[in-house]
């Protein structure tokens, strides 16, 4: 099966992205018969961020985070969608006419974001079309997606059947959602879910003096050292609960409900536990971050790699149009 | 200055096309100083026509009426959009990040097409966004439109200064919209503006026989043949005095007022005058219709020609976001 994931370079990669995207979807990708395709959409990113340098500073540490958490770019495919922008952009068109206009004007992730943001620009309420270029470029199977991208699957079956009526041959492959029931939400340091949006995040792969601030910070409830704790109710608990043992979690179980055991006590053992257990990814992280040309050689050979894939694509595509 | 036309491949070129825009624009284009930039919107079509066999059937009879009015490939730069694809989508995707969404929804154009068709795309939509980047690819300096599309220059002019002002340089042109005043509406059998979607045209490139039947179907008034007429409420009057030379449009005119004149012997000159003015051309058309290769031909010279242009400007704008 292949499979197919797109990331937006619009911040740098945090624990929500690693524990809820990236360690499930290196999983996936390693499992027999699987190969997946990752890529930086850098090209929607453009919606939201205009700032070149920070565009390239967070596509760097994104795709550190994803070598440094064992992503295989041998087996699989690892690319930026700006590379492959004419492929990527010219699909968009030809769907752009197969697309109803209410489908996008009615798409639930447009109304939402054209009612929060300054910047409500066309790329924002084209992107749906764009990300099922992306998606059919390179004839994914599988899209692994949270409960809110669900419709944007839906509309890319849509599209891409419609040019297929059309044709009156399989020009595109017919891709699946999946979407996982749980989707992990990863609480932010207010609680609310993780997001470089909300500003709530924790960057795993700052120095540890600065991890720590940022730990610091989480919320939490007045209850005196004291008393005993609710963890079913505490952000901090939630995240030691994400990432420790089951033995140290029921340790910590145990040390909230005993009381005597505070909020610091908690977080300082959120902070040893994650400096252990990313250890090693904080290490390779570093080590890509110091050297970008090896991060940049990685995607130059994942981007010769996937280009014949989306010239044969587009070349379908362009003869049902006798282009 | 660079003056640029594109035209839609939704139909044969008719008699509204060649004397409202091909003639006047050849004229334009033999300026010295000048260079034209004609290109077959064939992108734009797929927002109303999806049948390839009738794209490129439209394509030959358009270009094949450009080069039979004498367009001058040599000096000037004639390309179908399809074939440059990947640099007018890439930069329309860049320039989709600059619109504003609400600068679209509230475009005429756009109301006044959706009000009235079946088919109402997000090509259709965001078709502005592909015509802006149409223009600033090849730097233009003047885009010489009808009234209706006053607008849509507008918008690429703010669209291309929204990307400057990020920039903080000249990435694009800034191109004028040529708006004649008095633009000449053709009218078409039934009395208003000719066109393709009313399905009132005349096309002077039909054997004789059929173009003068379609000249036949030309609506009159009932006066009856002994009677004077009206030269200036009747159309077949209206198209003869756009074709015919002053001593015909003068004798024709007393015909009229005289009396004993039909509307039918008013066709039958017309006839008689479109074949005389337009025999070069339809010769012309004919030679280039039986040799398409000689058609395909030029294009591709074209293309060849415009491709660097359009290389140069993808790469200032990639430049600006560190693609």
């Amino acid at each position: 099966m292949r499979i197919l994931t797109g990331i937006q370079s619009s911040g740098r990669p945090h624990l929500g992205n690693i524990l809820g995207a990236i360690i499930p979807a290196i999983e996936l990708s390693k499992k027999s018969g699987n190969e997946s395709f990752l890529f930086i959409a850098d090209l929607h990113t453009l919606t939201s961020l205009k700032d070149g340098e920070a565009i390239r500073n967070n596509t760097l540490a994104i795709a550190a985070a994803w070598l440094a958490f064992g992503f295989d770019t041998d087996k699989n495919f690892f690319y930026r969608q700006s590379k492959l922008a004419p492929y990527h952009t010219e699909l968009m068109w030809y769907l752009n006419c197969f697309t109803p206009f209410p489908m996008l004007a009615n798409a639930h992730s447009f109304k939402d974001k054209s009612s929060k943001l300054a910047d409500v620009n066309a790329g924002l309420f084209t992107y749906p079309v764009l990300q099922a270029a992306d998606i059919v470029l390179y004839d994914a199977n599988i899209v692994p997606v949270g409960k809110d991208q669900r419709q944007h699957i839906e509309m890319t079956r849509d599209i891409a059947s419609a040019v297929n009526r059309l044709a009156k041959q399989d020009i595109f492959v017919i891709p699946e959602a999946e979407i996982s029931e749980e989707v992990m939400t990863i609480p932010g340091i207010d609680g609310q879910k993780m997001s470089k949006s909300l500003n709530n995040y924790i960057d795993i792969f700052l120095p540890e003096k600065d991890l720590l601030k940022q730990i610091k910070k989480i919320v939490t409830d007045t209850t005196p050292l004291e008393d005993p704790k609710d963890p079913e109710n505490d952000i901090t608990f939630k995240l030691f609960n994400l990432i420790a043992s089951k033995e140290e979690i029921d340790q910590m179980r145990s040390n909230y409900l005993a009381g005597g055991f505070g909020y610091g006590h908690a977080k300082q053992a959120l902070h040893e536990v994650m400096m252990r257990k990313f250890a090693d990814a904080r290490e390779k992280f570093d080590y890509y971050m110091n050297n970008p040309k090896i991060i940049e050689q990685k995607l130059e050979e994942g981007e010769k790699k996937v280009e014949p894939i989306a010239q044969k694509t587009i070349q379908r595509v362009r003869e049902v149009f006798k282009f």
